[in-house]
């Protein structure tokens, strides 16, 4: 545990500028957290102290220089390792690091660097990103630190992503999100994290699951400081109408929540959909509306999502293509769901596609009409522990489970935010998902941000840390 | 015949606007030319005179008002009949008109109309544009004119355009290209028609065959008459940098016509090589400067053309979803190409998408180097008459040959323009095409003005007319 991630980011960066925190002394504590916490968390596939310091040298040498690269500049992130960055190996998930010549740094990285961000290593996580609990038997399951006695999963598939925010060696963490992948971790270790709609933020130079859907984005420990990272990235790599700040709509007063009853609270973990609920009803209390609202268009979304929707195929073809290898030795979990899509025909696909589009469109437009956001649980279980994933058997239906929610949000082309408002009956982390139609980033960001100011931070809300960290 | 035809589209708008000629007259003219020839020519599945009477007189009401709304005002443009245009039924060449709900106008009938084009009918399509021969045994297959004795095709699937400009009935038509679907009935008839770059007109409006490969242009009687038709619209619904004028670039001294040896050459009909070799050796002869130019991506990308490239799986996906009807009274040519879609497993489908990008970057990266543009016969067969073409046995090999060209400048995501330079041993014409880099229309037309400055139009390099109009 450091000092600093109780600071908000703003406080961070406004200390960095006034010369009281050095970018040096910021990534030496994040080192060291890393470093207390390696053996029991795992958070990360690769660090470099060396590389990570001279990163910081190079941010304090521009403080002093009077530069002022952007928000970013001497803040410690943590990249999954999907990502591609340079002097640091990208396994992907896989066995074998990908080739390196495969491709160059992205524009999130380059964006990240070029404010000279501190980039503190490459966190773990799910082979090739296909699963959302969180699981690798090749490098092993990051720790969830919230339960000090079992070892429960961290989700996925930025599975190291929320630990190393946990732990304190990063206070912003890059991850990407096709089907939950960022809000999934960032709900079971008691985080923010937002998906930006798609193509919002370009693929390149990130390892693919499923074009189509794939999207990066960020992890904080707050809503805020997901809007510090998010308005400090958007403007320099966005395909939508850049966003460079971002305010609290106010107060919540007015807001106009729309809570659907179908689907999304269906069958949770004892405690979640009880703690989402009191939240709700603590921003009913200060003012927000809720209306009850149902995405009509939900469940024929969902039937192809269990059918291997357009990821299994995806990620079969690549990898057919590209990396073979990758093929042979993949994680039991992961090969079962792609066998899906290595015969999928091309006619099936394709509709899943259009239908995709049509309802995505249709969603749109209702939500933009009679709500702001839509609110329910970002994910319904529990996180299990790894024993009860260690088969097949075990961890498919807790896949799904742990998705089901959050991959409407890509289904149907929208932006959600995940903040966390409760511990469930188990004492893990209960997030809060807020989703808004496509490129709504800001809209949403500015909902949030009221949220979090009457509900707290996961830490001023749950008035306890994680068990280990 | 009608004597407005030999006069450019430069010319007749500048009549129209110095009160010297009226839209009425040549809306007139052009319907008398349907009349006369519909019989033996067919180039139309619907045409309505009260309706294409009524927008000549908006055309000419505005010209009395002193409103000049663009260059296509007043000028009678014919609509493939797979363009919505409202209060004209959409067959797309199937038995029956789709649904009127199913669309409404697109951006290129609305950029016609916004201007007060004057819109002459729907012409005869292959079914869905499936074919690049030009037949349909639900509606009959336009003559092609050039033969007086045997009813040979007039190229397809655009299969009545090029037919309706060689009657008259329209000074600009438009068409849809996916593998030749504009070249192939533009070089069969003798006329000019170019295939602009994937995704830079939009598709919307239009009955779809591969959303992935089609796109809409225009045939016309001469390049610079293309060239016309081309800025009127590109700057009202362009996704590219739109082009509101072209110049020829004066002379072809020092153009740079790369001539590719292999593929393209192989296995002529009589006379088309000869007669592209003769139209290069003039443009030799004016300056230009013939490089040896292998596009060494056509191997590959014709390998994936052959077993149906993207066109059968998504012509299937569509109709599937949402026209079944279709699928059931398909015109045994395209039902048998369509089967090769209904059961090709998404991952070779993609594996396709992805190739294509790979190669269609490496041949523009190679081209921008070296070549201005690349030169080649735009269809290497004869039109074969309806007689050879009447069984699935002889249709394939046929449709294939048509095809095999074209299909290359769609593949790898280039803009190709065919102009009219010769007669084959048959007597009937063949076409040059002019091949260059993603969005550069401008420069390919700027190229093929020239060419056609030195070359002549195609009544003026044949020195006679067709046989039939």
């Amino acid at each position: 545990m450091n000092t600093d991630k109780h600071r908000s980011l703003s406080e961070i960066a406004a200390a960095l500028r006034d010369g009281s925190l050095s970018a040096g002394s910021l990534t030496e504590t994040a080192l060291t957290a890393h470093a207390a916490h390696a053996e029991a968390l795992g958070a990360y596939k690769h660090v470099d102290a060396v590389k990570t310091h001279a990163m910081a040298s190079a941010a304090d040498a521009a403080f002093a220089a009077g530069v002022d690269t952007g928000p970013l500049q001497g803040i410690p992130v943590s990249a999954k390792d999907l990502y591609v960055v340079k002097g640091f190996p990208t396994f992907a998930g896989t066995p074998s690091a990908v080739p390196e010549d495969w491709s160059g740094e992205g524009p999130v990285i380059e964006a990240v660097r070029g404010q000279l961000g501190v980039i503190t290593g490459k966190t773990h996580t799910v082979e090739i990103a296909f699963g959302g609990i969180g699981t690798n038997p090749h490098w092993g399951t990051p720790r969830n630190p919230w339960d000090g006695d079992a070892h429960r999963v961290p989700g996925g598939s930025s599975s190291g992503a929320g630990v190393s925010l946990n732990e304190g060696s990063a206070l912003v963490a890059l991850g990407t999100d096709t089907a939950g992948s960022i809000r999934i971790p960032a709900s079971m270790t008691g985080m923010a994290g937002m998906k930006n709609t798609h193509t919002r933020w370009p693929i390149d130079g990130i390892f693919p699951l499923s074009p189509s859907l794939d999207t990066p984005g960020v992890l904080a420990r707050s809503v805020a400081d997901v809007a510090f990272a998010f308005t400090a990235l958007d403007p320099r790599i966005t395909r939508g109408t850049p966003v460079a700040s971002v305010r609290s709509r106010g107060s919540v007063g007015g807001l106009r929540v729309g809570v659907p009853e179908k689907f999304f609270w269906d069958d949770c973990s004892p405690g979640v959909a009880e703690g989402a609920r009191a939240a709700l009803a603590d921003l009913e209390k200060a003012g927000a509306t809720l209306i009850p609202f149902e995405l009509e268009e939900t469940a024929e979304a969902y039937s192809y999502f269990i059918k291997g929707g357009l990821a299994a195929a995806e990620a079969f073809a690549f990898l057919n293509d590209e990396l073979p290898g990758v093929l042979k030795t993949l994680d039991p979990a992961v090969q079962q769901r792609m066998a899906e899509g290595e015969t999928l025909p091309t006619a099936e696909y394709l509709h899943r596609v259009r239908r995709l589009v049509v309802l995505s469109r249709a969603a749109a437009a209702r939500m933009a009409d009679a709500v702001d956001v839509i609110a329910h649980p970002t994910v319904p279980i529990t996180p299990p522990t790894l024993d009860e994933v260690s088969t097949v058997e075990g961890y498919r239906p807790r896949n799904l489970m742990a998705l089901r929610n959050t991959c409407i949000a890509n289904l149907l082309t929208c932006c959600a935010i995940t903040m966390p408002v409760a511990l469930d009956d188990a004492g893990m982390p209960v997030g809060l998902q807020f989703m808004a139609g496509p490129f709504e980033e800001a809209a949403l960001l500015s909902a949030a941000l009221a949220a979090e100011a009457v509900l707290g931070t996961g830490r001023e809300r749950f008035g306890v840390a994680p068990m280990v960290a």
